[in-house]
Protein backbone atom coordinates (compact mmCIF):
# COMPACT_ATOMS: atom_id res chain seq x y z
CA UNK A 1 0.00 0.00 0.00
CA UNK A 2 1.35 3.48 -0.62
CA UNK A 3 2.04 6.28 2.03
CA UNK A 4 -0.71 8.03 3.61
CA UNK A 5 0.94 11.08 4.41
CA UNK A 6 -1.53 13.23 3.16
CA UNK A 7 -4.37 11.53 5.95
CA UNK A 8 -4.20 12.88 9.05
CA UNK A 9 -5.85 11.30 12.35
CA UNK A 10 -9.65 12.98 13.02
CA UNK A 11 -10.83 12.98 16.32
CA UNK A 12 -13.13 10.09 16.53
CA UNK A 13 -15.52 11.60 18.75
CA UNK A 14 -16.53 14.09 15.85
CA UNK A 15 -16.38 11.42 13.56
CA UNK A 16 -19.91 11.88 13.22
CA UNK A 17 -19.69 15.06 11.34
CA UNK A 18 -18.65 13.13 8.37
CA UNK A 19 -21.74 11.19 8.17
CA UNK A 20 -24.95 13.00 9.55
CA UNK A 21 -25.67 15.46 6.76
CA UNK A 22 -26.09 11.28 4.51
CA UNK A 23 -23.40 12.21 1.87
CA UNK A 24 -22.97 9.18 -0.75
CA UNK A 25 -20.27 6.91 1.06
CA UNK A 26 -18.02 3.85 -0.49
CA UNK A 27 -17.78 1.02 1.81
CA UNK A 28 -14.41 -1.38 1.22
CA UNK A 29 -13.16 -4.18 2.50
CA UNK A 30 -10.51 -7.06 2.38
CA UNK A 31 -11.24 -10.56 2.12
CA UNK A 32 -7.20 -10.90 2.81
CA UNK A 33 -6.10 -11.80 -0.83
CA UNK A 34 -8.46 -8.85 -2.77
CA UNK A 35 -10.05 -5.14 -1.79
CA UNK A 36 -13.21 -4.37 -2.67
CA UNK A 37 -14.79 -1.19 -2.69
CA UNK A 38 -18.89 0.00 -2.89
CA UNK A 39 -21.01 2.75 -3.35
CA UNK A 40 -23.64 3.23 -0.84
CA UNK A 41 -26.48 5.93 0.30
CA UNK A 42 -28.49 3.80 3.01
CA UNK A 43 -27.20 4.91 6.01
CA UNK A 44 -27.82 6.84 9.49
CA UNK A 45 -26.22 7.46 12.70
CA UNK A 46 -27.32 6.22 15.87
CA UNK A 47 -24.73 7.35 18.40
CA UNK A 48 -22.49 10.01 18.36
CA UNK A 49 -19.72 7.31 19.62
CA UNK A 50 -19.58 7.17 16.39
CA UNK A 51 -22.16 4.38 15.75
CA UNK A 52 -23.44 3.78 11.91
CA UNK A 53 -26.00 1.52 10.79
CA UNK A 54 -26.30 0.63 6.92
CA UNK A 55 -28.04 -1.39 4.33
CA UNK A 56 -25.95 -3.96 2.97
CA UNK A 57 -27.57 -7.58 1.34
CA UNK A 58 -26.31 -10.50 0.23
CA UNK A 59 -26.94 -9.61 -3.33
CA UNK A 60 -23.97 -7.28 -2.74
CA UNK A 61 -20.63 -8.78 -3.20
CA UNK A 62 -18.83 -6.74 0.04
CA UNK A 63 -21.66 -8.60 1.95
CA UNK A 64 -20.04 -11.81 2.12
CA UNK A 65 -16.61 -10.13 3.22
CA UNK A 66 -18.69 -8.33 5.41
CA UNK A 67 -19.79 -11.13 7.36
CA UNK A 68 -16.38 -12.68 7.44
CA UNK A 69 -14.18 -10.16 8.19
CA UNK A 70 -16.15 -7.80 10.37
CA UNK A 71 -14.68 -5.02 9.57
CA UNK A 72 -14.58 -2.41 6.55
CA UNK A 73 -13.88 1.54 6.27
CA UNK A 74 -16.93 3.70 5.35
CA UNK A 75 -14.88 6.53 2.91
CA UNK A 76 -16.54 9.97 1.89
CA UNK A 77 -15.77 10.94 -1.75
CA UNK A 78 -16.11 14.21 -2.60
CA UNK A 79 -17.75 15.80 -5.03
CA UNK A 80 -14.59 16.08 -7.47
CA UNK A 81 -15.13 11.87 -8.20
CA UNK A 82 -18.18 12.10 -7.82
CA UNK A 83 -18.52 9.91 -11.69
CA UNK A 84 -15.77 7.26 -10.69
CA UNK A 85 -17.88 6.86 -7.19
CA UNK A 86 -21.23 6.49 -9.45
CA UNK A 87 -19.31 3.85 -11.81
CA UNK A 88 -18.25 2.04 -9.04
CA UNK A 89 -21.70 1.71 -7.90
CA UNK A 90 -22.30 0.11 -11.37
CA UNK A 91 -20.27 -2.97 -11.25
CA UNK A 92 -19.48 -5.47 -9.31
CA UNK A 93 -16.26 -7.02 -6.95
CA UNK A 94 -17.32 -10.59 -7.79
CA UNK A 95 -16.01 -9.81 -12.01
CA UNK A 96 -13.88 -6.75 -11.16
CA UNK A 97 -10.69 -5.29 -9.66
CA UNK A 98 -12.26 -2.22 -8.42
CA UNK A 99 -9.35 -0.18 -7.18
CA UNK A 100 -7.14 -1.35 -9.87
CA UNK A 101 -10.19 -0.17 -12.40
CA UNK A 102 -10.52 3.07 -10.90
CA UNK A 103 -7.09 3.51 -9.66
CA UNK A 104 -7.80 4.35 -6.29
CA UNK A 105 -5.25 4.61 -3.54
CA UNK A 106 -5.64 1.55 -0.71
CA UNK A 107 -4.04 2.65 2.05
CA UNK A 108 -3.11 0.96 5.34
CA UNK A 109 -5.85 1.79 8.10
CA UNK A 110 -4.75 1.48 11.84
CA UNK A 111 -6.88 -0.81 14.05
CA UNK A 112 -8.17 -2.91 10.84
CA UNK A 113 -6.98 -4.75 7.83
CA UNK A 114 -9.90 -2.81 5.24
CA UNK A 115 -7.74 -0.38 3.34
CA UNK A 116 -8.35 3.22 3.41
CA UNK A 117 -9.13 5.03 0.26
CA UNK A 118 -6.93 7.73 -0.23
CA UNK A 119 -8.71 9.46 -2.30
CA UNK A 120 -11.67 10.31 0.00
CA UNK A 121 -12.24 13.37 1.88
CA UNK A 122 -12.34 11.13 4.99
CA UNK A 123 -12.16 7.18 6.51
CA UNK A 124 -13.67 5.83 9.54
CA UNK A 125 -12.21 1.75 9.81
CA UNK A 126 -15.23 -0.01 11.71
CA UNK A 127 -15.69 -2.89 12.57
CA UNK A 128 -19.47 -4.44 13.07
CA UNK A 129 -21.22 -4.83 16.46
CA UNK A 130 -24.36 -6.69 15.07
CA UNK A 131 -26.05 -7.58 11.83
CA UNK A 132 -29.91 -7.63 11.66
CA UNK A 133 -32.22 -9.15 9.22
CA UNK A 134 -35.79 -7.42 9.09
CA UNK A 135 -38.57 -8.73 7.53
CA UNK A 136 -37.67 -10.77 4.82
CA UNK A 137 -34.39 -9.02 2.90
CA UNK A 138 -34.05 -6.33 4.81
CA UNK A 139 -30.11 -6.60 6.09
CA UNK A 140 -28.84 -4.14 8.38
CA UNK A 141 -25.09 -3.61 9.27
CA UNK A 142 -24.68 -2.02 13.00
CA UNK A 143 -21.24 -0.12 12.46
CA UNK A 144 -18.94 0.92 15.34
CA UNK A 145 -16.13 3.70 14.07
CA UNK A 146 -12.69 2.61 15.69
CA UNK A 147 -10.37 5.29 13.66
CA UNK A 148 -11.08 8.51 11.77
CA UNK A 149 -9.01 9.59 9.34
CA UNK A 150 -9.33 12.92 7.22
CA UNK A 151 -7.29 14.80 4.22
CA UNK A 152 -7.27 18.76 4.97
CA UNK A 153 -5.11 19.49 2.07
CA UNK A 154 -7.02 18.24 -1.12
CA UNK A 155 -8.57 21.29 -2.31
CA UNK A 156 -12.15 19.53 -3.08
CA UNK A 157 -14.05 19.46 0.34
CA UNK A 158 -17.61 19.20 -0.52
CA UNK A 159 -19.25 15.85 -0.20
CA UNK A 160 -22.48 15.15 -2.45
CA UNK A 161 -25.80 13.16 -1.82
CA UNK A 162 -27.85 10.56 -3.99
CA UNK A 163 -31.55 11.73 -4.78
CA UNK A 164 -31.92 8.32 -5.83
CA UNK A 165 -33.51 8.63 -9.24
CA UNK A 166 -29.87 9.23 -10.75
CA UNK A 167 -28.97 12.59 -9.75
CA UNK A 168 -26.75 14.23 -6.83
CA UNK A 169 -26.67 17.33 -4.94
CA UNK A 170 -23.58 18.47 -4.12
CA UNK A 171 -23.27 20.15 -1.06
CA UNK A 172 -24.02 23.74 -1.00
CA UNK A 173 -24.18 27.16 0.99
CA UNK A 174 -22.80 26.26 5.07
CA UNK A 175 -24.75 28.26 7.14
CA UNK A 176 -23.71 28.31 10.81
CA UNK A 177 -26.82 27.94 13.50
CA UNK A 178 -24.72 26.80 16.61
CA UNK A 179 -26.12 30.22 18.29
CA UNK A 180 -29.92 28.64 17.93
CA UNK A 181 -28.33 24.61 19.30
CA UNK A 182 -29.48 25.63 23.21
CA UNK A 183 -30.25 22.42 23.67
CA UNK A 184 -27.03 20.49 21.96
CA UNK A 185 -24.48 22.66 23.45
CA UNK A 186 -22.58 19.50 24.38
CA UNK A 187 -22.61 17.89 21.08
CA UNK A 188 -21.89 20.87 18.63
CA UNK B 1 -57.20 22.06 9.93
CA UNK B 2 -56.98 24.31 6.67
CA UNK B 3 -57.32 23.70 3.33
CA UNK B 4 -54.21 21.67 1.46
CA UNK B 5 -54.88 22.70 -2.00
CA UNK B 6 -51.37 23.85 -2.57
CA UNK B 7 -50.28 20.12 -1.88
CA UNK B 8 -50.20 18.03 -4.34
CA UNK B 9 -50.36 13.62 -3.98
CA UNK B 10 -47.14 12.38 -4.90
CA UNK B 11 -46.17 8.64 -6.06
CA UNK B 12 -45.52 6.52 -2.97
CA UNK B 13 -43.06 4.41 -4.88
CA UNK B 14 -41.16 7.48 -5.90
CA UNK B 15 -41.16 9.12 -2.70
CA UNK B 16 -37.56 7.61 -1.59
CA UNK B 17 -36.11 10.34 -3.31
CA UNK B 18 -37.16 12.90 -0.72
CA UNK B 19 -35.51 10.94 1.71
CA UNK B 20 -32.58 9.38 0.45
CA UNK B 21 -30.33 12.24 0.25
CA UNK B 22 -30.40 12.45 3.81
CA UNK B 23 -31.84 15.80 4.65
CA UNK B 24 -33.15 17.01 7.99
CA UNK B 25 -36.80 16.07 8.53
CA UNK B 26 -39.49 16.92 10.86
CA UNK B 27 -41.65 14.48 12.48
CA UNK B 28 -45.20 15.25 13.32
CA UNK B 29 -47.53 12.96 15.50
CA UNK B 30 -51.28 13.54 16.93
CA UNK B 31 -51.79 12.24 20.66
CA UNK B 32 -55.27 12.81 19.96
CA UNK B 33 -55.95 15.83 21.46
CA UNK B 34 -52.63 18.00 20.52
CA UNK B 35 -50.15 17.84 17.35
CA UNK B 36 -46.55 17.59 17.91
CA UNK B 37 -43.56 18.38 15.77
CA UNK B 38 -39.61 17.18 15.86
CA UNK B 39 -36.71 17.64 14.12
CA UNK B 40 -34.62 14.98 13.36
CA UNK B 41 -31.44 14.06 11.22
CA UNK B 42 -30.93 10.27 12.10
CA UNK B 43 -33.05 8.56 9.35
CA UNK B 44 -32.20 6.16 6.72
CA UNK B 45 -33.77 4.46 3.63
CA UNK B 46 -34.16 0.89 4.13
CA UNK B 47 -36.74 -0.29 1.30
CA UNK B 48 -37.84 1.63 -1.87
CA UNK B 49 -41.53 1.25 -1.17
CA UNK B 50 -40.83 3.19 0.87
CA UNK B 51 -39.36 1.86 4.00
CA UNK B 52 -37.39 4.19 6.67
CA UNK B 53 -36.15 3.19 9.66
CA UNK B 54 -35.30 6.53 11.88
CA UNK B 55 -33.97 6.57 15.56
CA UNK B 56 -36.37 8.58 18.29
CA UNK B 57 -36.25 7.58 21.65
CA UNK B 58 -37.90 7.93 25.35
CA UNK B 59 -35.82 11.70 25.90
CA UNK B 60 -38.00 12.96 22.94
CA UNK B 61 -41.19 13.95 23.73
CA UNK B 62 -42.45 12.23 20.15
CA UNK B 63 -41.36 8.72 21.55
CA UNK B 64 -44.89 8.62 23.61
CA UNK B 65 -47.06 9.19 21.14
CA UNK B 66 -45.10 7.30 18.28
CA UNK B 67 -45.15 4.34 20.41
CA UNK B 68 -48.77 4.62 21.33
CA UNK B 69 -50.51 5.87 17.88
CA UNK B 70 -47.96 4.02 15.87
CA UNK B 71 -48.03 6.86 13.27
CA UNK B 72 -46.45 9.62 12.22
CA UNK B 73 -45.57 12.24 8.98
CA UNK B 74 -41.91 12.23 7.84
CA UNK B 75 -41.64 16.08 6.78
CA UNK B 76 -39.23 17.70 4.39
CA UNK B 77 -38.51 21.24 5.18
CA UNK B 78 -36.85 23.76 2.65
CA UNK B 79 -33.90 25.93 3.31
CA UNK B 80 -36.36 28.68 3.63
CA UNK B 81 -37.27 27.61 7.01
CA UNK B 82 -33.92 25.89 8.29
CA UNK B 83 -34.44 28.73 11.25
CA UNK B 84 -37.70 27.66 12.59
CA UNK B 85 -36.73 24.23 12.05
CA UNK B 86 -33.61 24.48 14.05
CA UNK B 87 -35.29 25.95 16.73
CA UNK B 88 -37.97 23.27 17.01
CA UNK B 89 -35.77 20.74 17.38
CA UNK B 90 -33.96 23.20 20.18
CA UNK B 91 -37.45 23.14 22.62
CA UNK B 92 -39.82 20.38 23.44
CA UNK B 93 -43.62 19.03 23.04
CA UNK B 94 -43.53 18.70 26.60
CA UNK B 95 -44.00 22.05 26.80
CA UNK B 96 -44.49 23.72 24.07
CA UNK B 97 -47.31 24.04 21.51
CA UNK B 98 -44.71 23.77 18.53
CA UNK B 99 -47.37 24.23 16.00
CA UNK B 100 -48.53 27.32 17.47
CA UNK B 101 -45.37 28.60 19.11
CA UNK B 102 -43.92 28.39 15.15
CA UNK B 103 -46.54 28.93 13.01
CA UNK B 104 -47.30 25.67 11.29
CA UNK B 105 -50.22 24.75 9.26
CA UNK B 106 -51.59 21.31 10.24
CA UNK B 107 -53.17 19.84 7.37
CA UNK B 108 -55.70 16.42 7.45
CA UNK B 109 -53.77 13.29 5.95
CA UNK B 110 -55.31 10.80 4.20
CA UNK B 111 -54.46 7.41 5.35
CA UNK B 112 -53.44 8.61 9.56
CA UNK B 113 -54.25 10.96 11.93
CA UNK B 114 -51.04 12.55 12.57
CA UNK B 115 -51.13 16.38 10.65
CA UNK B 116 -49.21 17.01 7.34
CA UNK B 117 -47.09 20.31 7.59
CA UNK B 118 -48.41 22.64 5.50
CA UNK B 119 -44.72 24.52 5.21
CA UNK B 120 -42.83 21.59 4.11
CA UNK B 121 -41.57 20.23 0.59
CA UNK B 122 -42.74 16.93 1.41
CA UNK B 123 -44.43 14.91 3.22
CA UNK B 124 -45.08 11.21 3.75
CA UNK B 125 -47.60 9.55 5.99
CA UNK B 126 -46.23 6.64 7.56
CA UNK B 127 -47.38 3.40 10.00
CA UNK B 128 -44.54 1.98 12.37
CA UNK B 129 -44.15 -1.61 11.39
CA UNK B 130 -41.30 -2.23 14.06
CA UNK B 131 -39.87 -0.78 16.96
CA UNK B 132 -36.16 -2.02 17.69
CA UNK B 133 -34.16 -1.63 20.93
CA UNK B 134 -30.43 -1.86 20.19
CA UNK B 135 -28.39 -2.54 23.48
CA UNK B 136 -28.87 -0.12 25.92
CA UNK B 137 -29.99 3.27 24.36
CA UNK B 138 -30.38 2.80 20.70
CA UNK B 139 -34.25 3.00 19.73
CA UNK B 140 -35.17 2.48 16.28
CA UNK B 141 -38.55 3.11 14.67
CA UNK B 142 -38.74 1.41 11.37
CA UNK B 143 -41.49 2.85 9.15
CA UNK B 144 -43.67 2.35 6.31
CA UNK B 145 -44.89 5.26 4.05
CA UNK B 146 -48.63 4.74 3.23
CA UNK B 147 -49.21 8.06 1.51
CA UNK B 148 -47.27 10.99 0.21
CA UNK B 149 -47.59 14.85 -0.52
CA UNK B 150 -45.24 17.27 -1.95
CA UNK B 151 -45.71 21.02 -2.64
CA UNK B 152 -44.28 21.46 -6.22
CA UNK B 153 -45.81 25.37 -5.99
CA UNK B 154 -43.39 26.86 -3.73
CA UNK B 155 -40.90 28.81 -4.54
CA UNK B 156 -37.75 27.42 -2.39
CA UNK B 157 -37.51 23.74 -3.45
CA UNK B 158 -34.19 22.80 -1.78
CA UNK B 159 -33.89 20.66 1.17
CA UNK B 160 -30.83 21.08 3.74
CA UNK B 161 -28.69 18.81 6.00
CA UNK B 162 -27.36 18.54 9.48
CA UNK B 163 -23.74 18.14 9.62
CA UNK B 164 -23.87 17.89 13.41
CA UNK B 165 -21.61 20.20 14.63
CA UNK B 166 -24.91 22.86 14.40
CA UNK B 167 -23.67 23.88 10.82
CA UNK B 168 -26.12 23.14 7.67
CA UNK B 169 -25.15 22.72 4.13
CA UNK B 170 -28.13 23.27 1.32
CA UNK B 171 -28.68 21.34 -1.55
CA UNK B 172 -26.23 22.75 -4.08
CA UNK B 173 -25.57 22.02 -7.59
CA UNK B 174 -27.74 19.41 -9.10
CA UNK B 175 -26.05 16.51 -11.13
CA UNK B 176 -27.57 14.18 -13.89
CA UNK B 177 -25.79 11.49 -14.06
CA UNK B 178 -28.75 8.61 -14.82
CA UNK B 179 -26.52 8.03 -18.06
CA UNK B 180 -24.36 6.21 -16.09
CA UNK B 181 -26.32 4.07 -13.80
CA UNK B 182 -26.63 0.67 -15.58
CA UNK B 183 -26.69 -1.08 -13.10
CA UNK B 184 -29.88 0.40 -11.40
CA UNK B 185 -32.13 1.38 -14.36
CA UNK B 186 -35.22 -0.07 -12.72
CA UNK B 187 -35.09 2.53 -10.40
CA UNK B 188 -34.33 5.25 -11.43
Amino acid sequence: MSSKNHLEKFPLDRAFTFFESGPVLMVSTSDGSKNNVMTMSWHMLLDFTPIIACCIGPWDYTYKTLTKTKECVLCVPGADIMETVVDIGNCSGEDTDKFEKFGLTALSGEKIKAPLVGECLANLECVVKEEKVLGEDIYMFILEGVCAWHNPHRKEQRAFHAKGDGTFFIDGEHINLRSRMTKWQDVI
